[in-house]
């Protein structure tokens, strides 16, 4: 209790914030030090807003600060690479966010980079592996109850509200292709639980709703078949014009099969009402696993003070990204021969 | 399937359609020979919809037709023992409504005019027990899958638009208070799965959303507990202002529990939509009970054909209502110490 | 009433069997004139149980008896051609058992003969359109519920106990491969769903539990990517080492999704167990489409005798074996490049 | 931040230990400084493993320590009274867990203990309110969501599993009959969604699996009907027969039904088994209700940092142990008349 792991935190959106919170109000061995971001007045807001007691604009002055342990570095995806070279030669722990980067060159530059700093602590941000539903799905795998797992589907799906912010993000260069962002999960999972990786990939899908988005050879919805290499396959799907936030998983086994959020349920409650029976829906990311996103962290802090080697390392990032690239490249190659 | 057992329907409102269709349209060994309603020119509408050779506006004369071998008797509650002593005086099989009687006296008085027709079948219409769910609900308990039956719960709701007319029918005195029409079915089932007759109850309820019907001593919500002779238990809810039609039940035993129509839907069908996870509701007791009604005359059919003895005697008829009113006593009882 | 619609049945198995029920023991307009198999003593033993006049073990012999309004063909999909184009030629009214066929080349004389007889009512069994939830679906898609559909998902899959009778039956050159026998299904829905033809078809798979099927290009699950020619996608899963009989599909739209039997329930019972809870599934197809069945049949009855043309025609059977043929071809090169 | 609430644990078992983990590893604005239990080995056990500076056998010497700001007073129901009396004389802030006493007359104590204790916060431990899926029920119901309520329907039941421990429990007088033990969460939860209090009430049950439960007045399985002044109706059932720790709650409306936890899941995992549908169920109140329980101790440290009321009052302890009492009365008076 005595000496708590001090943080910083690099990136102040959406996902910086959720770990600073946790990190800050949550997590009783750690304690957030200082933060970083774009701009002197967000940095200084978000320093206040904590109580935090440092707040810089570069990643430099930041890791030159000597008392800080580890980082977290929730930049953009095309952003990442640099402060973890930086946080790995400056050895701190890193706590990297998903996608690892956003090529394979910057994926491989970094594990070389982690591997230099080796007696550190580092993982990427795959947090669904710590959902208390994944995890025991797991654990039930391994332990036999469904046989040989044969296929993963894996559905992933942003309510139709988000598109106006996506097609910005889009524009700008921030957001990468869905197959990309948003597949990030489920081509972990899918390698995950059936234990060995894509050789054979198809993708289609379109921008449906959101036709801006053809544009930038982006889409708003995508399914995929692949074919992995111990002869098990996996469906993914992603999409955003969904009525809620919805994750759905399924991993078909030999003898069994499991499902994880096969109703997007938001909590225990239901309604008898002039429709039907309604189920409340998970209305954002945050809510459903903001569980799993305290759990990965406390995890990693645990890592950090026990010496213990996180179970997602760079190079299940590394492997992330290269079946999204290659999910994102199907779907543009199936485009190209319409 | 040479010779069709001929029935004559006494009751053209929707119960007795309801019997109508399933024997002129979908039992093959039976037919509808004469119908018999109180207007010529419901009578003669029905014959004609449903190609029926006879229509008559008497039992009387309905009874006098010499091919008949069963009845129907789907006239409201209070007219069911005038035409049950006058078939069983002529001879023929009996399906009668439930409830069996409005009175007690009622009831004894068909028990003893069935017996002396005992050659024929009767039963009453507690479809209940042939849907498919609580019939293997039943079969699984026997099997001993729950251990010991300790406790009924039933819940029997109507949609709030049954109100305007369940209103006007009260006035007119055609329908029964709550307790003794909707609780019938639940009165029915919870002595069948407990095997005991109640011996103390006690319940409550109101004139909540229409309040009209407490100048009726009637109510659209009432819940009741009851202590059965072998030491068991049941709760009894009956509504009618619900988003729903909506009927559902509990039998909890020493080693678990069945449970049927949880969740009221009406068939596979669900769906993702703005509010969330929907699953449409049965909208009517029609079609929730549509296979039950079915299953019920084709059983009757059966048990005619083959001699057999039909599982729901007049004396459950009797248990039943005396279970009923013993709520609607109850009900009354504790309004007036309010 | 009067006048019914005489039937033979031709192939006494599975399906012949369903069909002859609900003729013989349900549809009051019809009735089972003669039932055609290939051994004497099934064709007597059948004859006996059902009270059918005629049983004959050629279908020419069937086919001049001259009383026959109408055939159901059940024989095996190899087996569909001949008694088709003999049944046309006697200008009788035709249900043939899905998939129409085994090659394309059968389909499309089975079309040219069923155009020459087209003062008769032709169609393929692909009963799962009269399932009540699947129906319900479609009108709340036509009705614009969900927007545009882009996506269709369907799993259909068999329990593992089937799998003997499967090896046999694909031995003996009775079974065609699964995406073909059973995929003929979803391959109908999706076209039917999505109102557009499959263009690029991608399929992988294997005999992961009964690993004999290998030998015989066929498998025991199997998964497929299809991008439709209006810019859709299918998504078409396979298989028969399921826990029970278990069919599944969800239409994704641009506002909203529909789904079908997402949690394969038999009923409306569940359990507490020592376990969780329970909701037992559907043992065998037969009672999950039991309802389906009843109602394709009596559709075409109606059909029949009001002069009405079948919903399903010859060409949607050939479309569907098109389809289907396309799956398992895909599957099959996916093999190849192992 | 730097100022942190420090809090005294008083009792040390299950209880005790939920709200002391809470406290000292999740909530960064406070920590545990001291805890006290009967025997001084348990005591240093405790205070070894989560790192508590002090540890104290006696009550006195606890509250004499003069840093503490707060007390946590998790002992059996019956020694809820002296600490709490001695706590409001030395000026600290009380959570108090529930039933809050074993008596009306203790109950009467405590609120004037309380009173002369005003600068300070006091709470009870009805920890469901703070669920998030009964916390939003509130909140839906109080928009008017389901019109005006007229009906809670609450079943809480344990898992059989708990006899011996619940029987040992019983014999050395430290559970209270099961109405007042369990039942205390639902009489409070109906008060708190009726608004209302109970005027009649009826229970019945009996020792149906644990015989020996009912040499003490006690019982395994109880259901009970309770009108309420204000004309609205209650269910409250409770149990330990169970297949799993299962607390399902019903809120009826005069528009609308809300349900909580209408089917007892552990998480979003559910599997297909040879069995059917399973999904696992809680099997112990810890799982279940670890959030509720984080979330009530944070609301009241929260209330002391901002010198806000907690929501739950000392009144409400004594009025959900008046219902209670009510309930377990009607029970032993429904076994004398048998």
């Amino acid at each position: 209790m005595d000496k708590k792991i001090k943080f910083g935190i690099i990136g102040l959106g959406t996902m910086g914030k959720i770990h600073l919170q946790n990190l800050q109000n949550r997590i009783k061995t750690a304690e957030v030090a200082a933060v970083c971001g774009r701009t002197p007045e967000k940095v200084e807001k978000v320093r206040e807003e904590y109580n935090i007691p440092y707040g810089f604009t570069s990643v430099d002055e930041l890791l030159a600060f000597p008392e800080l342990d580890a980082v977290v570095i929730a930049t953009g995806a095309d952003a990442h690479k640099e402060p973890v070279l930086k946080a790995c030669a400056a050895g701190k722990h890193i706590f990297c966010e998903k996608p690892l980067a956003k090529t394979l060159e910057d994926c491989k530059e970094i594990e070389a980079a982690v591997k230099e700093n080796a007696g550190k602590c580092f993982t990427v941000g795959f947090m669904r592996r710590f959902d208390p539903s994944y995890a025991e799905a797991k654990e039930r795998i391994e332990a036999g109850e469904i046989g040989v797992p044969i296929m993963y589907k894996g559905s992933s799906i942003d309510p139709a509200e988000v598109l106006p912010d996506h097609l910005e993000g889009v524009k700008n260069g921030i957001y990468v292709p869905w197959f990309i962002e948003m597949g990030s999960h489920d081509t972990d999972l899918a390698r995950w639980f059936l234990g060995s990786e894509p050789i054979k990939v198809h993708a289609y899908g379109g921008a449906y709703v959101c036709k801006e988005l053809a544009a930038y050879d982006d889409y708003d919805n995508g399914a995929s078949l692949t074919a992995f290499d111990n002869g098990t396959m996996a469906y993914i799907q992603v999409g955003r014009t969904g009525t809620c936030s919805h994750v759905e998983s399924e991993i078909v086994g030999t003898k069994g099969t499991l499902r994880v959020n096969h109703v997007p349920r938001r909590n225990y409650l239901s309604a008898l009402v002039a429709e039907g029976h309604l189920e409340a829906c998970q209305d954002s990311f945050i809510s459903r696993w903001s569980e799993a996103f305290f759990k990965e962290m406390d995890d990693f802090v645990e890592c950090i003070i026990n010496g213990r080697k996180p179970q997602v390392t760079a190079y299940d990032g590394t492997m992330s990204l290269e079946f999204c690239l290659k999910l994102h490249q199907a779907y543009l190659e199936g485009k190209e021969n319409e």
